[in-house]
C-alpha cells in the first residue's frame, strides 16, 4: 500500500522505545498514555507522540482504541493525521472512521494520500459518498481515481499506484539524471524508471541502480530492459502477485488494453496480496467467509452460519446412514460407542489429503495432468496409515470388548474409510478447480461428508453382515 | 532468493509463448519437447531452449521432471545450468539433484551463486559434504557461507545476502555515483546503498531514487536516513520479514551483535518467508508437519501418522464418553443416530473460532491482554448461533422419532456444546501461545477434543437424566 521509507519524511530520528513490547505487541502504557490523552483532549501529546509514527503503528494504535476513541484521536490530530494508516486497518474500523467524517474533510484527506491508498479507502465507501467526495477532488486526480475505480475489484488496476516516472527512450542517463534533480513532482519512492514511447505505450523498465552503474551519455533504450511481464490491468490481483514474485520484479508495469501504462503495482503491494490470499484460504477452509476480527458479533455470527448449516446437512446425512443400523446398534451396543473412531479418523485423514491438495493446487504443483501420480501417493499413504491404524483400534476394540470379531470388523472398515479419505481428499478439490469452483471453499465439507457416510455405513454395515443381525 | 530482475543479463527478448499455458500451468507440448530432448541427450535443443530460462521457469520444469530426467538434464546442460534455480524447488528435488553431483562440481556451482542462494544449498547437505564443499571455495566465500551457516536455521543471518554496497558518510553523491560507475563488483542488482564507518558500523541507508535526486555535492550523510530497523542476525526469520513488511522496507540492514553490517534481507526473501510461514501454518493446522508434495509415500505417511495417532488418542476418549452411557443407548437407539450430529457441529465451530484466534495471534490482533473482549465477542457468537441451530435440530429431532422431549433434549445439547466450541476455540490456542507452543500445531486436536466429549457427554447424559434410562 504505502511508500517505501526514505529520507526526505523520515520520523524524527530519537529512538522511541516504548511503543512495542518484546513480544511485538503495543506496549501497554504507552497505550494507556494514549488513551488518557485522547479521554482528556490532550492535543498537544498526542501531535508530539502520534504524528512521528509510521502509519502501520498507527494502525495498530487505532486497532487497540474503541469506536469513540478512535474519532476523537482524528479529530485531534487535525491535518496532522496520516491518513494512510487507515490502509493498515480493517474494513470495519476503516469505515468507522471514515464514515463519520464530514465528506468535505475526506476529500481533503485524499488529496494528501498516493493513488492506491486513496482508491483502498474509496471503494469501501458507498456510491453516493463516493462521487460527492470525488467531486472536491482537482480534475487530474478525479480522474486518476475514477479509472482506477472503473477496474474490477482485486484487480491490478484497482491495487496500481498511478504515480510513477516515465521517461522517452532517446534520453540519455545525464538526461534522466538532471529530470529526476529537478522535477519536483516525483512519487514520494520509485525503484524503477519506465521507458514509454509519445502516446505512453509501454517500451521497457530500467532499475535505478542500471542507471547509477551507466555513464552519462548512455542512451535510455541501450540500458533499459523488455519488460516482459507487464501486467493488464484487468488481471486479479492474485495472478498479478504470482507474476511479480515469480519473476523477483520490484514492481511492475500495469498496462490498459491498448498496451499503454497506466501504473504499477509494487513489491509492498504484492506482499500484502499474498498475505491477504493465505489469509482468504486458512479462512475459506475453516470455513469463516470474509469475517475481520473487528466485525460485529451479529455479522460474524451470520457469516460462519451458512458453513454451520451445510454441516448440520451432512451430519444429518451421516445420522440417515446411522439409523439404517438401528437394529443392529439395539443388539450389540459396542458399535455405537466404537463407530465414531471410524469416522472421526477418516475425517482426519482426509482433512491431511485434502490440504496438502489444495495447497499444491494453488501453488501450481498439481493439475489434472499429473494428478494420476498424486492420487496413487495418496492411496498409498492411505493404505498404509489404514493398515497401521487397522492394527491398533482392532486389538483395542477385540480387548475393550472381548469381541475378536469385532476387532476384525472395526479393522477392515478402518481400512476402507481412510482409502475413502485418500480419494475424497485428491479429488473433490481437484473436480472443484476443474469446474471453475475455489477448492479451498468448499472441499471440506464434501471430504468429512464422505468420509463420515463411508465410515458408518463401512463399519456398521461390515458388523450386521458378520454378525448377522 | 534470488537477485531482481535486471538489464545486464536479461534473457533473450523473443516472446517465449508456449511455455506455459492459459491456467499458468507449464505449458504440456513445451514439456513433452524438453523431456523427448532429455530422453535422446538431445544437448542443442536443451541448451538453446532451457538456457534463457528464468530459474523460476527452470525450477517448474525440474518440478516436472522425474529424478532420472533431473539429473540427466542438469548433466546435459553443463555448464549452463543455472542452480539459482535450485533454490525454486523444494528440499528433496533439490537433493536428488545435489547429492548425485561429485562435491567439486557443486562447489564450481555454488561460486556462480548469491551468498543467500548457496547458503539455501548448503544447508541441506550432509555436514561431511558441507565441509568438503566449502574447504573448495576461495578464502572469501568461504568465510562468508560459514558465517551465514553459523546462525540458527531460519534466522536472519542464515537468510540474508553478504553482497551489499556500502560506503563511508563523508563521501559526495557525485563520488557514490562514480564509484559505481566504475567498480566492478557490485550485487547483481541492489534498491539501497548502506552507510557504514571504518569499523563497518552501520550509520544508515539511503535509497537509490534518493541518490538520484540529489545534487553531486551534497554529502551521503546528509541525504541518508537512520537505518531504525536494522535486524539483529540472530532474530527469527519471521520476526525480521514482519519489520520489513511492517515498515514496507525495500531491504533490510542485518547486523551481528556490535553492530557491524553483514548482510541485507531484501524484500523478495520477505516474500518468499512470509508465503513459507502461511503454508507452514496451513499445513500445521491439518496436522502435516513439515511434508512437502515431493516427499516420498513412505515419508510423509510417517509424518501424518503421529497427529492420527494422536487424533485416535482423543477418538477413544470420546468413545469412552460414549460407553459410560450404552445402557441408555440400548434403550433408546435415537440417542445413537443423533449423537454424532451434536459432536459434529461443536467440532465445525470450534474450529471456526480457533482458526479465528490463532490468526489473529500470529498476526498479533490478540493477546492476553484483550482477550477479554475477544471471548465475550465468540461466546456471543456460540449462544447465538447454538441457539439457532438448537432450534433446528430441535424440530428435526422431534419430528424424525416423533418425540418433542428427545427434540428439547438435543437442543439444549447443542447450545452447551456450542458454548464449550466457543471457549475451548479461544482459551486453548491462547493458553498454548501463552505457554510458548506454537497455537496452530497443537489447537485442532484439544479443541475437537473438547466438543466431541462435551457435545457425546451433554447429549447423552441429559437423555438418561431426561428419560431416566
Amino acid at each position: 500500500m504505502a511508500d517505501t521509507q526514505h529520507g526526505l519524511d523520515a520520523p524524527s530520528p530519537e529512538p522511541r522505545i516504548g511503543i512495542y513490547d518484546e513480544e511485538g505487541y503495543l506496549a501497554e502504557d504507552f497505550l494507556d498514555r494514549v488513551k488518557d490523552a485522547v479521554d482528556t483532549d490532550d492535543q498537544a501529546y498526542l501531535r508530539q507522540t502520534i504524528a512521528p509514527l509510521h502509519e502501520s503503528e498507527l494502525g495498530d494504535v487505532l486497532r487497540n482504541l474503541d469506536h469513540d476513541q478512535r474519532q476523537s484521536l482524528v479529530r485531534l490530530m487535525g491535518e496532522e493525521f496520516d491518513y494512510t494508516a487507515l490502509t493498515e486497518v480493517d474494513e470495519a474500523i476503516r469505515l468507522s472512521i471514515v464514515d463519520a467524517m464530514p465528506n468535505e474533510q475526506v476529500a481533503e484527506a485524499l488529496r494528501e494520500l498516493d493513488s492506491d491508498d486513496a482508491v483502498y479507502i474509496l471503494e469501501d465507501l458507498g456510491e453516493e459518498d463516493r462521487k460527492e467526495i470525488l467531486a472536491k477532488l482537482p480534475f487530474r486526480e478525479r480522474l486518476r481515481l475514477r479509472r482506477s475505480l472503473e477496474y474490477p475489484e482485486e484487480s491490478a488496476g484497482r491495487r496500481m499506484q498511478t504515480e510513477f516516472v516515465a521517461v522517452p527512450p532517446y534520453w540519455t542517463v545525464g538526461q534522466t539524471i538532471d529530470y529526476m534533480r529537478e522535477e519536483e513532482d516525483l512519487p514520494d519512492s520509485f525503484a524503477q524508471i519506465f521507458v514509454v514511447d509519445p502516446t505512453f505505450k509501454l517500451l521497457g523498465a530500467v532499475d535505478l541502480d542500471r542507471i547509477l552503474r551507466a555513464k552519462r551519455p548512455e542512451k535510455i533504450d541501450e540500458i533499459m530492459h523488455e519488460t516482459r511481464h507487464a501486467i493488464p490491468a484487468e488481471t486479479d490481483q492474485e495472478e498479478a502477485a504470482q507474476t511479480i514474485e515469480q519473476y523477483d520484479l520490484l514492481s511492475a508495469a500495469v498496462v490498459d488494453e491498448n498496451d499503454r501504462l497506466v501504473g504499477i503495482l509494487t513489491i509492498d503491494d504484492v506482499i500484502d496480496i499474498v498475505q491477504q490470499e493465505a489469509e482468504e484460504d486458512i479462512r475459506r477452509m475453516a470455513g469463516l467467509g470474509d469475517e475481520e476480527i473487528s466485525d460485529t458479533v451479529v455479522t460474524a455470527a451470520r457469516s460462519r452460519f451458512l458453513w454451520l448449516l451445510v454441516n448440520l446437512a451432512t451430519a444429518i446425512l451421516a445420522s440417515l446412514v446411522i439409523g439404517l443400523f438401528d437394529a443392529s446398534i439395539q443388539q450389540m451396543v459396542a458399535l455405537a460407542v466404537l463407530m465414531p473412531i471410524v469416522a472421526s479418523m477418516g475425517g482426519n485423514a482426509g482433512t491431511q489429503t485434502m490440504t496438502v491438495t489444495v495447497r499444491a493446487l494453488a501453488s501450481r504443483d498439481l493439475d489434472i495432468y499429473n494428478a494420476g501420480r498424486i492420487v496413487r501417493r495418496e492411496v498409498l499413504i492411505g493404505l498404509l496409515n489404514g493398515a497401521m491404524f487397522a492394527v491398533v483400534i482392532g486389538v483395542v476394540a477385540a480387548v475393550w470388548f472381548a469381541n475378536v470379531a469385532l476387532g476384525q470388523v472395526i479393522a477392515v472398515a478402518m481400512i476402507v474409510n481412510m482409502l475413502a479419505a485418500a480419494l475424497a481428499g485428491i479429488l473433490i478439490p481437484l473436480v472443484l478447480d476443474h469446474f471453475g469452483a475455489d477448492p479451498a471453499i468448499a472441499s471440506g465439507t464434501f471430504v468429512t461428508t464422505v468420509t463420515d457416510v463411508v465410515g458408518f455405513f463401512a463399519f456398521l454395515g461390515l458388523a450386521s453382515w458378520w454378525f448377522s443381525i
